[in-house]
């Protein structure tokens, strides 16, 4: 029965970016296969196919009526339709009632905004994608450059491919490292980046106050409290 | 003009693992949108939404018919439907002709048999996801354990997560190690696998040829041919 099940929600809005979830989903779908007390969703404000950052569509297999009061849920991330999200009232609604009750609360990249939006990151220790990361403080929040960050039952990752590592860690903390590693193998996450771990002296874009500000005034242009809000953050 | 610009077609199929697909596509369509010459698609016999497996469905945005020669395809893998795949005609069809014009012609994980069972890796050395790794040998390749396989124009990958370095890899190949850089930035590529790198000693399972026969009696039957045909390189 569904209902004697612990579910992890993963929330789909327009726009977001897919590997957010799918990393993730895939790491907890492998937990969910091995450990029948679980199952995984997704999410969205409908089951109808939605656009995302790149040419992929996917659906929701459920709406939010329909799952309440997950166990878990986890909210992925994107760009520009991401800010955007931050005004949609139906989803900020979802994450804040199913967060109220949940028993660990998660994001991906800038899913993290989503959770500050929705009230849930106020006085705690949070990341997101770097280039982001300042804006955690209009949410209360105390932005800090970790891979994920845990506090309480609130842990955000850094960006994107961030959310396969939170993912697996999750898996050890919910039924231990055995399981965990033997999804590490199914996905074979054994990573070989061609050109070596990042170098972070060399991140690209430079300056991102400007880059930061130009991209909150695209996006927000129809949501100037929240727009004004975020750009009092986008760091020195 | 979309006609003018090199076409990177994505196949998706019923059953496959989402994260194959979608780790790549992130990557090369963060290409596309840093260097215009580039297009990413994904590619489907229908656009309607297609189950995976896990719960996300997803959709192609063009048809087999719309794309009949992309300047590079990748071909996702997956467990059991995969191995069901390998009798869907009008894929191997799609493949096959697909590839006969292409430049590179790329796969993830156990995509690399849907490649062989296409007629593409005859006398070629290909990986796979480690589990399935001896049934290449079915269709000809000569089967290798590294993270991808480069071999002429045809380059696979390893199992699932693999997908994110051969896409870095072919980003680089393609425009160059500035840009590949830059997009490993913006996906924060950056792994920490909360256990570790994988130690192959500890692989489990045991011996997979129980389970790999089991699989492949399970999944393919209705096809006895092909399943024998497999089942004569489940390994010692």
């Amino acid at each position: 029965m569904t209902e004697d099940k612990k579910t992890i929600a993963f929330v789909v809005y327009p726009g977001m970016t897919p590997l957010d979830m799918v990393g993730p989903l895939t790491v907890l779908d492998g937990m969910a296969s091995t450990v029948p007390e679980f199952r995984t969703v997704v999410v969205g404000e409908t089951k109808e196919p939605i656009g995302t950052d790149n040419p992929l569509k996917l659906s929701a297999n459920h709406t939010y009526d329909e799952v309440p009061s997950p166990y878990a849920l986890l909210v992925p991330g994107g760009a520009a339709p991401t800010l955007k999200a931050l005004a949609d009232e139906k989803l900020i609604d979802y994450v804040r009632t199913a967060a109220a009750s949940a028993e660990l609360v998660t994001s991906v990249c800038t899913g993290s905004l989503v959770l500050g939006q929705a009230g849930l990151l106020e006085g705690r220790r949070a990341t997101t994608h770097w280039m982001f990361r300042e804006l955690l403080g209009a949410f209360g929040a105390e932005p800090v450059a970790e891979r994920w960050v845990e506090d309480g039952n609130v842990i955000t990752a850094a960006g994107v491919s961030a959310g396969i590592d939170l993912a697996l860690h999750l898996v050890e903390r919910l039924v231990g490292a055995e399981i965990a590693r033997t999804i590490q193998f199914v996905i074979e996450y054994d990573p070989e980046p061609p050109l070596g771990a990042l170098d972070w002296s060399k991140r690209p874009y430079g300056d991102l106050k400007p880059l930061l500000e130009h991209t909150l005034k695209d996006a927000l242009a129809d949501e100037p409290a929240l727009r004004d809000r975020l750009l009092a953050h986008t760091g020195r």
